[in-house]
């Protein structure tokens, strides 16, 4: 078995670098003019272009994916413990790509971006953008980039809905999808959350109809909103492992009436305040609303399998996947991840199934352990070997 | 088996009344003055005052938990679904009684109430109040009504907490206990969804520090706040079977971006609204963070086998449990109830257990179902029996 601990060297230095794409007609109907994608790249293109893997990031994530953006930096890309020479997406055997989505804040157009038009950010005036969208973006860049058939497409929660998405949209462009804490639709009790979400940003006076970039930024509803999420990613397990019922240890006076007195208080402050640094509100809630609305049955009119059929009709070596749930994810939990399984297994899609039983909840797509390293390692090695 | 279906008589007509308790000494040291406890009783107390019933209610609940406070009105109590001639607690056995708890806003002493040392609503000078504090309070209601022995303690949730609070301050004070979806402390995620509701209602400028009785209440921030914890009360197929992924018939033209589409979205916006019409913010900061501070171990300071000591040493018929967990109840799950199960267990407290396979999420317990019907009729008439 492929040891990630033994393994560990990152890719080093890395430049974001930027795609000018032409524009980009949406799903919603409108036009987005001059799209700017921010993407990286990790490892070299084969000759044959035969090696490239394309890497979806999730809600909040960005295109810094490996590596480091300065010398000596502390602080690796989102998923440098799977990729990099030695590691599950080895840069010594594959060309990694990652982008940042169509919609967000890191670089690719997004709310924020400056409106060609008005030459002010766009706020509210950013139409509305869905999974198929930020698709038919990055596609966009795959084209640029002269792959024709990447080896795998992989990604987890919303980066998994990408790669599903992808998968329905552009069936013979690519060998394997690796699917992670991923469903073929979004779930109420996930809309429900994010609407959650949304409605703390647009509670917060600073909001002002998404045309805050001026003036301050919502910071408080941007900061709520991301705390009931982040809530939601995690498991009893780990809460209960890293703070239990633990207090905050105070100096001098009692905390205010209900102030931050236990430890889990302060970790999601914590949180909340580390995520308005980074994140805009207003690509928050029009990622969010993607999610939301991502639903490869069109409420029901389609069924999956149907969805699957062009997957399934392929010549030769068909795509294969593997999906991958885990157990203590109660936010995209197994059952749900099953149903889709169930859909690629009706149409007759090489799938693989692994329901992982990891105790980090949601997030467990993003931590590092061995369980699902070595899943995707074993998948990825027996394809590769099997499409030579 | 006992048909809950098959019966269904009111309690008729009811009151609520009104004790006035007296002083009472808080955990926090403050003494709260002229304590009122609102409550009703359903059914007779027998000659020997040993068919007496006291049911908790939950977070926001109150005292009328059956029957009707107008003539043919059309919302009976909240427990109408178990207490009542024929019922559960069947009101020709049972004299069932429910007060609503301290701090509440629905008749007992809370915050809203009038502070007699300014003759104004206490607002934020309203003292840091306990679980333990609430049991003491209705404590007073039971010796006043001269039952020195009840014949069960039951509750659901916080209900549940009270119960073991009661049975572990009083642990001669009753025959049987009915913990419902409860546990012996609270756990991490649950202080965090609950922080996260206090938060939102602290972030709305019509708080106010707690003194916005003259003014507006804090109605936005209230309301999402119940919201959130609404989620946490359901399960993924509660919210699946009711509503998918079902969009709001639109009359005209689309909805505004982020605002409501979904039915999920209306319901939970429907809830909020509903709540800040009958509950007080400051209520919802107080009891919630009593909860939040319930904890038999004392930080783990004391074993739960330790706490249960009193219960396990009293002569003759020793007080019996029935503990319910529900495999849906992703709040307050199975493992969590069974730690207090272990607990019961090994101090030797006599201790029955039931994991429900229901599929209700945590509101399981308020949910009309023969399930956890029949589970409670028979532990109650078995002791009922063993008893006489």
């Amino acid at each position: 078995m492929f040891n990630l601990e033994k393994q560990g060297n990152s890719v080093g230095f890395v430049r974001t670098e930027y795609l000018d794409a032409g524009d980009l007609a949406l799903e919603c109907g409108e036009k987005l003019r001059n799209v700017r994608i921010a993407y990286e790249t990790y490892g070299t293109l084969n000759a044959q272009k035969t090696n490239a893997v394309l890497v979806f990031h999730a809600l909040t994530g960005d295109s810094h994916a490996a590596g480091m953006h300065k010398r000596n930096g502390r602080k690796p890309g989102w998923y440098d413990l799977a990729i990099g020479p030695g590691k599950t997406f080895d840069t010594r055997k594959y060309f990694v790509v990652c982008a940042n989505v169509l919609g967000g804040c890191k670089g690719t157009t997004g709310p924020s971006s400056i409106n060609p038009r008005t030459k002010k950010p766009y706020g509210s005036d950013f139409p509305l953008i869905s999974i198929r969208d930020m698709v038919a973006a990055h596609k966009k860049l795959v084209d640029h980039l002269g792959v024709k058939r990447l080896f795998c497409i992989v990604g987890g929660s919303m980066g998994g809905m990408e790669v599903l998405q992808w998968a329905v949209d552009f069936p013979d462009s690519f060998d394997t999808a690796i699917v992670l804490a991923a469903t073929a639709k979004q779930y109420p009790m996930g809309v429900a959350f994010h609407d959650m979400g949304r409605k703390m940003i647009l509670a917060d006076p600073h909001w002002k109809q998404g045309d805050y970039y001026s003036a301050g930024a919502p910071r408080k509803g941007l900061s709520l909103a991301r705390q009931v999420s982040h809530i939601t990613y995690l498991s009893h397990d780990t809460l209960e492992r890293k703070f239990g019922r633990n207090k905050k240890e105070r100096h001098g006076s009692r905390p205010p009436k209900f102030g931050t007195e236990f430890e889990i208080q302060s970790y999601f402050n914590y949180q909340g305040q580390k995520f308005v640094r980074r994140f805009d509100a207003n690509s928050y809630l029009y990622i969010t609303n993607a999610v939301d609305h991502f639903d490869l049955t069109s409420g029901g009119e389609t069924e999956l399998c149907d969805v699957f059929s062009g997957l399934a009709s392929q010549q030769g070596k068909k795509p294969k996947f593997l999906l991958v749930s885990f157990t203590s994810d109660w936010l995209y939990p197994p059952a749900h991840v099953e149903e889709l399984y169930a859909g690629l297994a009706e149409a007759g899609v090489p799938c693989v199934y692994k329901k992982l039983d990891l105790p980090y909840g949601h997030d467990a797509f993003l931590v590092y352990n061995n369980t699902l390293g070595n899943a995707m390692v074993d998948f990825l090695g027996r394809e590769r070997t099997r499409r030579k």
